[in-house]
């Protein structure tokens, strides 16, 4: 099942540093296992934004719920999601 | 040069179906001749549109302009252009 | 995978009127057709509009795209999808 | 009376998480209640989302005014209210 | 059920005159029978538009989902449609 | 002068309850004076939201600024203000 | 009773020149006419668009919308409506 | 130079009372001070809103933009600029 | 006096194709004239868009005005008009 | 790479003001020595707002990323990034 979530972080300004710090490093790893599962396909960072574009791919609707909302960045996170479909002449391997 | 470019599809009603089929075959050869390049990275459906989500990779913001305003369809498309740029964290080669 | 759909129909006013019907008919069955197999779930209208809130319940992304793509009425058709899951607290087995 | 209702919850990052807590299980109670009684008669969460889709079915606008504004949760929530009816396609008894 | 209906009439300026006027005519029929009935209780022009803001008081939804697209200009109209109910507060009689 | 108020009420999750309470008491009296005078013709409520939908009837837009912004609880309120007019067909002698 | 008018004026590429010729001359003559009767009291150009902002100054809500409908190039308009107020810091006497 | 400025003022309901009415106090000086001197040529209360539609005559951008966020109440404000030129149809000379 | 005009192009599919190359080149001729003469200062083009960003510095407002809806493509143009001046920390002599 | 980054600041009323001013001169410093670099090529202010339209040269998106995120006031900005090219039929070398 393949979706495009395009995620905005906003942490605020008077967020306690080294709690975001913390959070942004286990960020970092649930990010790394998810990617080795091969559950997050695609991450590009938007340029000038705290934000990015990703590419999921993942059993079902339920999985994706609870793999975003149990971002340790959610809270601070707004979210776009979008699903999609392989495009039928597509030719790489990795479009999903 | 990493970009997002989400293209939406719009051809009137009472376009002349065998011209916009034409359109669209060339359309079809023009995008695979742009993805074996290496240039159109990626593309997804959007699901329930006449819509795609997809990545390009190339040299700079002219060639995109001139590889995206030459394609057969472009009269019939809506676009957004979104600069992308690669994720520190990323462990996946494809993610260009 | 459960997807909601809202479907917002515009047919030009000057579209041919047996035309529009005939499709209508054809919608109808295929909208039976489909309830039937249990793949659309639930249909509203919504008060005042050519439109409906529709709940699919299918097996993938592509299968939905196919589905919406191809009912006899979609090129009239401006859709918003958004993907959903069973809630942990509905006690309803029809809430699928 | 037919109605889907949008609901989106936004509890402020700094909200003591017991009265969270104890706020949700409230919410999760009264749920049921409606649910059981046959007014709250479909739920779903919208995936990525603190947020969920419902369809009410009550006797007045007043009932569903009382019932919305009264939830633990009511204020913390952004609400959508879209008058919905049983559309003369449907086979389903299920569609109200 | 009290709902306000807001109608924004736009008639192609091509469209024959003629025709248009026939339709008003009967518009404007159907308009006094419903207010004769109770249905279309309170009916306000926007200023400066071809649009109105509409109180209706019916039995269902099924009932204002007929009445409204059934109206001679309803293939002319964009509505809006925001579900009310009596103010507590309120003395009049007729805020209904 | 006939005006649409549609207002919609923010008072913030940390305000003090009683001083809210206090201004509650004070809007309601205030309404109720201007309902006796004529001045505040209809109002109704909006389903699920702490917001209502009014129709003044005043002697000049001075007039209007001054009981619109007099309200207690004006400082938590947003406004959209809509000029009317009455509807040439209106049977109803309460169309004001 | 003051109110800014907003016009934004639209008139069809493949409309016919000599009437559009004609009913612009109208519009001129129509819009002198009001100015010389103090009811059309400012009008300024947008910069770069076919619009204009106005101030009208008129006894009733119902004579603004006759003259704003009977405009000659009404039909192509797109108006928003904002009523205003004498400014009690004001010391020019043209501020209405 | 003719300009529209629509001005929003949004004050904090916890920012400290006495130094709001000082702020206004300076506001009110100020405005008089460049209405005297020709530069802030009109000025309108939006009805119902801490607002105003203001048109200013200075001799550059520049200096505009001095002016503006020179104003004490600057920091709270939001604005809107349109840049406008005199109508050819005017016979007003107030209307600058 | 500097300005940001964004332009964005759309002319009609079925216009007809010389008489669009004929404005074109009219425009072109035109942009030259108004670029040598110092009054169009910058342009540029925005990727996948048949629009640009441009800068003017022009003498007052009613010469901008006149030079805009003066352009051979302004009847399929649509256009965003904003006031700038002059960066104080600006270094560069061609920043107007 | 040429792209149009417009910057909108918003510094919060109660943010300590000695620390905003070290960060404005920090914001300048910077800004000098990119602007000498050739990198951060034009930059105007937005009248009447805390805000600037400027137009970046970089190499890569990344170089552009890094940048802007590393700007001193970039946690008070809201950016809109737009990628550009040279348009062809400018005639200045400044239009990069």
């Amino acid at each position: 099942m393949l979706t495009m979530v395009e995620m905005n972080v906003r942490i605020p300004l008077d967020f306690d540093r080294e709690e975001a710090e913390h959070l942004k490093a286990r960020e970092k790893e649930r990010f790394r296992e998810l990617q080795r599962a091969g559950k997050w396909r695609h991450i590009w960072r938007v340029v000038g934004h705290y934000a990015n574009v990703s590419i999921f791919d993942v059993e079902s609707s339920t999985e994706l719920h609870d793999i975003l909302t149990g971002l340790p960045l959610y809270p601070f996170m707004e979210m776009k999601v979008t699903p999609l479909c392989r495009h039928p002449s597509s030719l790489h391997d990795d479009d999903r």
